[in-house]
């Protein structure tokens, strides 16, 4: 067998240590999950995991074959503030899922309507790699900003269904700047207009 | 054996037009599939279909297992017209969603995610039992009904997901008041102002 770059140990290492977060993600969630007790059960040193992950959100990602990392795409989302965020969101929103990554994000929606497991990391990633992101940078209510949060995943997350898993016409086949036009006041108001 | 009331002749028999409604259905959708074809490749007169399920959406709504039947539901949904429409919608689907009832939607919603011919008929449930009553009794304008009903069914379709399936606080332990309050502006919006 020729030899890769690739070597086999670290690549079982990786899988190891995947496969130790994945259940300590699971089973306690993202800010119950330590890098030091998933090294433990991984049997490696922390700084293993550091190493081939990078920080613990970075591990989560990896963990949920997450398709784009919210800390790539979020800041310019959410620190213009709140005037525009709506546009920006759903904007942003369809550029993931219209890309390659789409397939991806649409394999974890479907795999969390099936695995509780995978909804709770879907939940975890929502809470912990999205709404934290927003709170701090829209400044918004600690009290309020899990409800405006949920209401915004929830149209977010049912566009998505609706344009890319079920595909109703005509969000199916509607060109993005139309989606955004349509969909966009409705995240304005859950995020920046007082709640009823 | 004991004999029951149930002949198991006419049980093979449903089970028969059941599965040759299913496969014209996602065929051919609800209005290309017809009566007396399904009766043909079932093996049985179509008065026998008639005596069995009732009219077409009667047979449709039994072949795909649907947990209600809109006919029931949506005259006092939409018959008072556009006036606190969101309001009601909101209400009624919560009503089904949180009667043990849900459980068989939920069931729908996830078997649609999976399979392609199950996808098609929960849009053919949306666009001939759903949208056809609402365009009517609320007297729509047709070139604009299918993207308001797309986008209602965005957010109710993500709000069932969101509270239902994901789980997702606070919206997954709301009282169903709370529920209406925060989700009927946007489905009055959807149904009832000018689109963009």
């Amino acid at each position: 067998m020729p030899r890769t770059g690739r070597r086999p140990g670290n690549q079982d290492t990786r899988e190891a240590i995947l496969t130790a977060a994945r259940t300590a993600f699971a089973e306690r969630g993202f800010d119950g999950a330590s890098i030091r007790q998933i090294a433990t059960s991984a049997g490696v040193d922390p700084a293993l995991v550091h190493h081939y992950f990078g920080p613990k959100d970075q591990l989560f990602l990896a963990t949920m074959e997450a398709p784009m990392d919210p800390g790539q795409i979020l800041p310019q989302v959410f620190e213009p503030g709140l005037d525009g965020v709506g546009e920006r969101l759903v904007t942003a929103f369809l550029t993931v899922w219209d890309s390659p990554a789409g397939t991806a994000a649409a394999a974890l929606l479907r795999s969390a309507m099936q695995h509780e497991w995978s909804a709770r990391m879907l939940r975890e990633f929502l809470v912990t790699q999205i709404l934290r992101r927003a709170t701090r940078a829209l400044q918004l209510d600690p009290a309020e900003a899990p409800r405006r949060a949920a209401l915004v995943a929830s149209q977010m997350i049912g566009m998505a269904m609706m344009r890319y898993i079920l595909k109703l016409e005509p969000l199916a086949s509607m060109p993005p700047d139309d989606v955004v036009r349509n969909i966009a006041p409705t995240i304005q108001r859950y995020l920046a207009d007082p709640l009823p």
